[in-house]
C-alpha cells in the first residue's frame, strides 16, 4: 500500500505553513535576564541625551568671554569658586573672572558656556588658575540630546536584545523588559527502533538522538521545548497521546514515522485526527517525507526520522514560525552567499540542503561540507554552522563557484 | 595630585591578565540543557555507527549469489519468510532463495548479504516477490563502523554545544553531559553620578547603564554574573564592600573610578589592599584607563566608567579570562578580516577599537561603524556585532581597505 505523493517545493511547503503562523504575548522580564531575547516593544528614550549640558573632559567651566585675550604670555587669572564631579550640581552662578573646577561627565554650572581643559591651566596658589588660551561659547560641551533627543525610537521591537541594547534599556529606566514570550515546542518520538539514551544498546536498535538534537535546536531558535518521549507503536494509544501533547504546547512536532514505510504510524494518525495534511513530499533532499499537518489552526510539524532530514526539517519550517511567534524581524534563516571550496559536481534535481561549514578567510566567505554528505550521518551535524543550498534543476557546482548559504545561528 | 602612568600594549596587557587565568571544574548536567554549554571532556563513541549491518532503503534482505542470473527477462522467485522494521531482528537465518522484507534502518538478518530495493522486485502472490536485477555481496548495506569506530574521540572538549553534537550526546548514551563549570563574575558599580535604573532621572545625574550592560556581556561570554549594586562614595566602605564581594566570585569586575580624576577611588582601593596593579594605562582608544590589579591570584578588572570603553575593556580582557575558564579552544574574540566600507581619515597614535556592524555581502565580510564614533554613545553599541581594530602607528584608512574586525558573538 505504496502511497501516492504530491510534491511540492520549499518555498511553497513554507507558504502553506505560515498561513497557521501565530503571534505570541508579550511579558516583562528583569532587565538582568534580558540578553537574547526579543524585545517586543520600541525602546523609547524617556530624557534627552545627555540630560543635561555636560562636561566632556577633566577641566574648569568659566565664561568664555573672560579668555578674548589670554594666551601663553598673557595668561588670565580665574578665581576657583568650587570644585564638582561627576553627579554633582555646582548651586550658585559663574560670575566674571569665576572657574568652578569640573569632573568628565558633571553638569555645567550656569553662568559658565565653556570648559578648558586641565593642561591648558596653570594651578596658582589661593584658590586661582591661570587660563593660557581663548576659548569659545559652547566649546567643549557635550550639549544636552546631542547623542538622543527625548521621545526618539531608540530600538525598534523585534531585535534580538544584546549587552548593548542591555546598556540603552538601563539608560532609559526599563528596569522590567517587555520580551516576546518563548512558545512552546512540543517534541515526540517515534520509531520502534528507539532506545533511550540512558538504555544499553540492543540488537538492531539505535539511541533516540533526533529528539534531543531538535530540543536544541528548538533552545536555539529560542522556544521552550517540552519533551513527551517516545510514542508507543499502538496506534489508539498513538492517537491518544498525541491528543494530550497538543493541548500543552503552541506546535508539535513528531520525528519519524512519516515515510510510507510499513510501520509509519503518523499518516493513520493525521487520518484519524482528520487533520488537514498541507503536506506530505517536498522536492527537496533530504528530508522529502517532511509533513505538515494543521488541526483546528495548530501545526503539528512530522519531521523525518533520519536525524539530517529532521534537522533540515526543523530550521526550514518549524523555525519561521517560532520567529514570527516571537516577532522577530528575522524570519527563517538569514542567507548569505559564499564560495565554494569543494566541488558538487552531481546535478540537483531536488533543492539540496546540505549542511555546512562556513569561514570568514580573508575578507571572503567560504564555505565546505561538514563531514560527508550522508543523509544517515549524525557526525557531520557538529560541526555546520550552515546549509548550502543548491536549488533543483541545476546542474553540478565547480569549487570556487558562489552559491547560497542559510546560516543556523541566531545572530 | 595627576599621577604619572605608564602606558603599556594591548597585546601585554593582555599577557600580564593571563598570567591570573584559572581553570574551572567539571560539571555533570542533563542533556536536555546542554545546548550552548562547553563540553568538558571529549565525546567518545561507545560503540559502531551503525552498531550492526544496516538496511539503507525499503526492500528485502537476500543472498546475492541467488541473483547472478537475475534480468528482467528472467526474474528470480524467492519466498518471502519474513518482514522486518527498524528495531526489530530476524530471529532465523536467511537460506537460499529466501527474502525477508525490510525497512530502512533494520539490521541485515543472518545469511543475507544485500538488500534489494523494493522498486527492482515485483511482488507475486503466495508470499512470494520476483528479483529482476543482479546484486553483488554487501550491495546496499551500511556497514557496521562505516559512519564511526567504537572508541573513537567523535567530539574534542573545549567546544560549544550545539544541536548537532546534542545528536551525538545522545547517540553515545551521554544522558549526562560534561560541561565545564561556569565562572562567577561580580560586578560593582562606582560614580556618585549614577541613578539606578529605576530611578527618576535628578540633575547632573545619569543612570547606571554600564553594570546591565556588563551583566549581559558576562552573560554572552557564557559565565554567570553577580551585581553588588553600586559603591558607597566612602573610601572605607568601599573597602569593606569589595573585600566581601571578592569572596563570592572568581573575577571582580568594578566599572568607573579608575580615572585620575579628584574623585577616583579606586586607585586609593588598590593602595590598601596592597594589591598587584598589572598595569593603569593602555594605549588603546577607548579604554586608556583600565586598569587590572591582582590580590592573591584573584583578578580586579577596573573597567573604565565610559561605556564604550568598559565595552571594550570587558571584551578585550576579561572574556580570555572566561573562555579560559571554561576551556574553550578559541580564548578571546575570533578575529577575520573585512572591507571597510567608510574611510578612517585620521591617523591612529593608538590602537582603536570602533564598535562595528559586519555584514556578508556578496560573498564578502563588510565592516562599518555601527553608529557615530564617539566614546559616549551607548547608541552605537547597540548594532556592533564587532570591533573594527586599527593597530597603533598606522595612518588613516580609506574605503574598500581592509581591517581586521573581531567578533562579538560566540558561535
Amino acid at each position: 500500500m505504496v502511497e501516492k505523493r504530491n510534491p511540492i517545493t520549499v518555498e511553497d511547503a513554507i507558504k502553506r505553513v505560515m498561513k497557521y503562523r501565530k503571534t505570541g504575548e508579550i511579558e516583562y522580564i528583569d532587565i538582568k535576564q534580558a540578553n537574547g531575547r526579543i524585545l517586543a516593544s520600541d525602546i523609547i528614550a524617556d530624557h534627552d541625551v545627555p540630560a543635561f549640558n555636560r562636561s566632556p573632559y577633566d577641566g574648569y567651566a568659566i565664561k568664555s568671554s573672560d579668555t578674548s585675550n589670554a594666551s601663553t604670555d598673557n595668561p588670565v587669572v580665574f578665581r576657583v569658586v568650587g570644585h564638582i564631579g561627576a553627579g554633582s550640581v555646582f548651586q550658585d552662578t559663574v560670575k566674571e573672572k569665576e572657574a568652578v573646577r569640573i569632573m568628565t561627565g558633571a553638569a555645567i554650572p550656569d553662568g559658565a558656556d565653556t570648559v578648558i581643559m586641565l593642561e591648558d591651566t596653570e594651578t596658582l596658589d589661593n584658590d586661582q588658575v591661570a587660563v593660557k588660551k581663548q576659548m569659545e561659547n559652547l566649546q567643549n560641551i557635550s550639549l544636552a540630546g546631542e547623542d538622543v533627543k527625548k521621545n526618539t525610537v531608540i530600538v525598534p521591537k523585534g531585535k534580538i536584545i544584546n549587552p548593548g541594547i542591555v546598556a540603552l534599556l538601563a539608560t532609559f529606566g526599563y528596569k522590567n523588559v517587555p520580551v516576546s514570550k518563548k512558545p512552546v515546542i512540543g517534541v515526540i518520538a517515534t520509531g520502534s527502533e528507539l532506545l533511550e539514551v540512558d538504555e544499553e544498546l540492543q540488537d538492531g536498535k539505535i539511541r533516540n538522538s533526533n529528539s534531543y538534537m531538535m530540543i536544541a535546536q528548538i533552545e536555539r531558535a529560542g522556544a521552550i521545548a517540552k519533551y513527551f518521549g517516545q510514542f508507543s507503536d499502538q496506534l489508539d494509544t498513538c492517537i491518544e497521546q498525541m491528543k494530550s501533547a497538543m493541548t500543552e504546547v503552541d506546535f508539535l512536532i513528531t520525528t519519524g514515522g512519516v515515510s510510507v514505510g510499513d510501520f509509519d504510524l503518523l499518516p493513520d494518525i493525521y487520518k484519524h485526527f482528520q487533520a488537514n495534511v498541507l503536506f506530505n513530499k517536498i522536492r527537496m533532499r533530504p528530508g522529502s517525507v517532511t509533513t505538515v499537518a494543521e488541526l483546528d489552526g495548530q501545526l503539528l510539524f512530522g519531521l523525518s526520522g533520519n536525524p539530517s532530514a529532521c534537522y533540515v526539517g526543523f530550521e526550514l519550517f518549524v523555525k519561521p514560525v517560532i520567529d514570527t511567534f516571537v516577532g522577530r524581524n528575522q524570519v527563517g534563516m538569514k542567507k548569505a552567499k559564499a564560495t565554494l571550496s569543494v566541488p558538487f559536481t552531481k546535478a540537483n534535481p531536488f533543492d539540496r540542503f546540505i549542511r555546512g561549514h562556513y569561514e570568514l578567510t580573508g575578507g571572503k566567505v567560504e564555505v565546505s561540507p561538514s563531514g560527508k554528505d550522508k543523509s544517515n550521518m549524525v557526525h557531520s551535524l557538529a560541526e555546520a554552522n550552515c546549509f548550502i543550498h543548491l536549488p533543483g534543476g541545476t546542474n553540478g557546482y565547480n569549487k570556487g563557484e558562489t552559491v547560497e548559504i542559510c546560516l543556523l545561528e541566531n545572530v
